[in-house]
């Protein structure tokens, strides 16, 4: 078999994860770092014949008028990621990178994000049909330019305010002719760029808690054109703990009566989270792990606060009040400071050469095998991070043995 | 069927555990509380026909001049455990269990134990096979009183020094015959109560770090004498978690550089673990999961200290230092605050159905499949708290459809 | 000099706080108690001549249905003070105060506390003035039933949404025709009891962020009757540690560039300030102590959440984000789980004491020596808890060398 | 007056917290950092008449075989203290003040110490006497070529095992002989340096827990020669919020029942802290804060303990359990995350300036107001942290004023 080159196609291409993950990705190839903190590195996955990191290429949306060098530079600042000389010696290849990236729409974004755009992006209001085709050439000419098999569109873009799934028609044949009204159809940029992807059979991973291609109509886009997608809202701090933590409690026959936890922290997205609209968004992503797995509801609070200090360090503290034999209540308190880009950005590779090799064994539609990703797996009834983790591993046991 | 009549037999019988394990059976049986708390009462345990609490009958030995009364009663100003008046309605029922308690033995408990035995326990030398026929008489003379099917022999007294496996021959041929010898065989109480059950056949299940059953030669006489034993050290706590824990890190492919743990708490447990030689077979105990969990050695302390006004709540302060994606170094820490002894005695009520069901099923030897419930569970490869808790699930299963 | 005996009259007589106050203060006229936690019993205050304990006489108003013996008992269940036993040795003198409470005004409280009034107190809207009377009528058959030569009032009632002090007019004889008025008036109620005590000339504390007599021209009225009033919002805990260690970076010339404060309780307390205008009073009382220490506006947050399981458990995590030499930020974390009325309590008995002796010796207005009592105490430049204690201190010398 | 020319010569002048003042001190004249983090550049201290940095000349000695920038760019990788590029504006500089650094020497510092020692370090037993006398050679040789007015010394070597000060002669006359003689005389090497310094009345700084100047015999030498010293043991992080956080448990009356601190970081000092013989200098020097601001003695537990992944970040976990009113037992518990250096280095800074300026201003032995900067200061009574502070500002105002 001929070696396959894969483009992975980053939806916020200049942003923090972004950055952070492109970066590191170059590092990857050039030996500066080793395979820690990357999933896809581990010995379950080793024959599973995953996409060198030498065989994938890099480009992307951006809305906002930023450098990916300068976004690499101040990452660094703030998270100490590698040392100022071998950022040094990954600047030839993000300029490359940057010449791959177009401007992004703001279309359906709300105001918060639509004020980040640059200037470089239209601001008029265009027609959906219209967004969706230029950003379907943009994909095709970064397919043409590079020789590629095959694209993985990735959204890692600023979190949108929160779209119901049951806004959008639930077919797709009614969805695609909301598209081409001449009247604003409703549709959230993050599912336009799904819809570009899927409807160019390619697979699409949706990092954020924005809509994305999480409306029924949009699966059966996917099934319709033979690709996969998967998401929602990469699970990289808290949520993961949350995962982790309330099935210990649920297997002890502990009873949570409360469970509060706070975060905070100072990167971009901090401060588009800053405004309640998209900060719905967010929270409601993080706030149903514990019924799932406790199987009632405890009381819960949970707050996302922009703290400007801390920058990319998101530090959570969370309160949890359960009380087990003769009804005494106990107490167990956690603090995460984690660097968020920093975790987020190993996932988004991972994630790019499982979802490809999911295609290429060919998968259709939303892929459940991945939800150890997220905080809000589509269609995944499980929020148990270990029986999600041994779903990822069945799969890779099945693809194996093929 | 006819109803089985089961014995449940406490070494350390009016310690906080065992007080407190007594007292919330008791409110129990007379639905003055919940099964909160009890691994053994949830849906996937429900049609094992495990022991009812009503056909339980507990008795035990102790070494101390204590009242069991004054002990729950300790535990109830402590840990708020059951109101006053709830308590002094069972009141009754713990005078009647306090008439099954026999003294214990102190032999090769070291000093520290030694001390705190009563005028009513023999202090002068006796040959260990004659403790163990005085210990195998009390167990003969509760089984005979009370027309008991079956006795599950617990150990929740004070943790005894280390005792190496390797110490004590390796068959029981051997050993027995060394329990014969007049001079000090080096035996430990916990080893000769656990001997004194199996010989009968009995079930014994060591909660605590002492050396208990661990020993090959033990292994072997309760394969000879077709019964069954399970240990050691119950996991209740900081240990719980990081069981917990540690699989995330691995499954993230997260590289855990330091994991320090520091215990704080007040009760004679930790007066006892306040001795060094004691607290020595603690924190071995507690110091083996990660390594087994995440394929390397990261640096670890363990402290256990002992802190009066803490009294039984036990406070823990983890700070794990691990590093991911690029090498920064992030930081989770968690303080934990459990009522020690209202977390085990669920586990130690739980431990007694499930050991005797296996006992009734026909197991031999050590019981794999309750490793969730230990910190150092025999002859088991892995210290992942949900791989251990599939095995209970997968074994609960089998019973079940036999 | 013949013995004074002194009233305490609380508003909010049945609430947490006021129940906690009044058995822990029969419980120390009984020797049950010692008297661990009162400021007013340490030595610099020893020959003050402070009222003492048994000279006291306790009534209030209250505007809900509820036993105060049942509120003393709920605290106990909660928070463990005393024991069954001792607090069953209280019940008599409980009820004796019990038959010393009447009922309150509802007038201006807002809806949230509104609809927490039981039937005895009056819904219709009543004119202030008339409202006024009627407290003023229950203090003055207080001071006559038991012969009392002062009466300390002391608000310990739910929080108020707030009312800007320049809401009222300036000067006490506007205010005093603007009671008179048929129209609302919009003078909330913890306003209307200062008033009814200043203008009887008896001594007034605001222990809540409530107005109380936090405007000039109740201050004006106080002078005129040669009375004393101090408030406001009892500092017992987080604000308390923000006074201590904010004087500490800033004597270190440490920057704090963030201090993140979340308190999460359940009492009804919270259940109050879960209502978003009774907040806002709260809120704005904890957040002006960091600038006026720091000499700067760091980013501050401060959240106040209702976490039902935690009872009158508060608990806050303060997180502080700081820098000094050469810019590295570092972080100082800090939990802290007090249980809030058996704070509360002894500073409220200590202000009457220490209120009255000001009185006695002759002071006027607003008691600025008391700041150290106090999150936001009325007129005082420094929130430097040292500072305030300081004065404390200073004033204390002055009164016992007189 | 002539501005003076001031030396501050550096015991340890490469480790970190003398790498981090050197280049901390280089960056403030080169104006690349603001005076934040210095005690001495605030409002209270600006009309002393400070030396100003540009007047500082450094020097020092030091035992190991390292290189000045090294331990610089060391410090900051670890901490981030400036960028990299500003690091290498200093870099001629560090040059610079690493030509005025000498051998130092390891008589009597213990064996963990020892071998620490470069191969420059006479590693021979020496006389007392001619130590001393080769550390003066240095001194007048650095004040020679440098035309200094004075020189300050100041210890921030490694902390020596314990050595009472009671072992020394009481009596300066006796001390001095013993250096003569040809036998070890046991007086540790922090001793001999201040010996050096202060036999040339040079001023001298004990920074360390090390015994320094700390015995009689010293003090009478510094008094005959007309200089001052000060010590000891630099009050960076636990220990200030001790002297913080203990005067506020007092002033409310709260009993600290139990403080337990647990310190983990991985520099130098937290290696050779590791040995337990100078661990036991570092923990004495910690434990006695509270009983001293209390008035009774809680129990205590105070650990460091060697994390090496944790490098010069110090993370403290205390643990307060505390009680008031009632008796009912409540917690506060913090964590700090500071890097040592950085918190050190601007403190040896100002005890330099504020040291020169009372010794220029006439002290003589000991100098009490400079207790804030220490966790033992000598001869001070108080351990509160703002009386300490009071002492600094009433020094500052009589110096100011004269």
């Amino acid at each position: 078999m001929a070696r396959k080159r894969i483009g992975l196609w980053l939806i916020g291409a200049k942003g923090a994860v972004a950055a952070t993950a492109i970066t590191g990705w170059i590092a990857l190839k050039k030996g500066l770092v080793g395979p820690r903190g990357l999933v896809s590195e581990m010995p379950p996955f080793a024959d599973l014949g995953l996409v060198a990191w030498k065989d994938l290429v890099i480009g992307g949306h951006e809305i906002r008028d930023a450098s990916l060098v300068e976004s690499a530079e101040a990452m660094q600042a703030t998270s100490g990621m590698l040392s100022t000389r071998d950022l040094a010696r990954c600047r030839t290849e993000l300029l490359k990178v940057e010449r791959n990236i177009r401007p992004g729409t703001v279309l359906n974004v709300g105001p918060t994000i639509e004020q980040l755009a640059g200037a470089g992006v239209r601001r008029r209001r265009e027609k959906a049909r219209t967004v969706v085709r230029r950003l379907q050439d943009d994909l095709k000419a970064f397919i043409d330019q590079h020789r590629l098999d095959n694209v993985v569109v990735v959204n890692v873009a600023s979190t949108e305010p929160p779209t119901e799934a049951d806004v959008l028609p639930a077919r797709w044949s009614a969805l695609s002719k909301a598209l081409d009204r001449a009247t604003p159809c409703g549709v959230p940029a993050s599912s336009l760029y799904a819809i570009a992807a899927l409807d160019l059979g390619l697979p699409y991973v949706n990092f954020t808690p924005s809509l994305g291609s999480a409306a029924p109509a949009i699966d059966e886009l996917a099934r319709q054109r033979g690709t996969v997608h998967v998401g929602r809202d990469g699970k990289t701090g808290e949520t993961l703990l949350k995962s982790v933590l309330a099935p210990m409690f649920a297997h002890r026959n502990l009873e949570v009566m409360s469970w509060v936890g706070h975060n905070i922290f100072g990167n971009m997205d901090g401060q588009v989270l800053d405004s309640p609209a998209n900060k719905r968004s967010k929270v409601a992503s993080k706030d149903q792990v514990l019924s799932q797995t406790l199987g009632y509801q405890p009381q819960t609070l949970v707050s996302i606060e922009y703290v400007e200090s801390l920058g990319d360090w998101k530090t959570a503290w969370d309160h949890i009040h359960f009380r087990g034999f003769l009804g005494t209540p106990m107490t167990m308190q956690f603090t995460w400071q984690g660097c968020d880009s920093l975790l987020a950005a190993p996932l988004v590779l991972d994630l790019v050469r499982l979802t490809e090799r999911a295609h290429r064994a060919g998968s259709l539609g939303s892929l459940d095998f991945l939800a150890s990703f997220f905080k809000s797996p589509y269609g995944v009834e499980t929020s148990d991070f270990f029986e999600q983790f041994a779903m990822l591993i069945k799969w890779s046991s099945g693809v194996a043995t093929r």
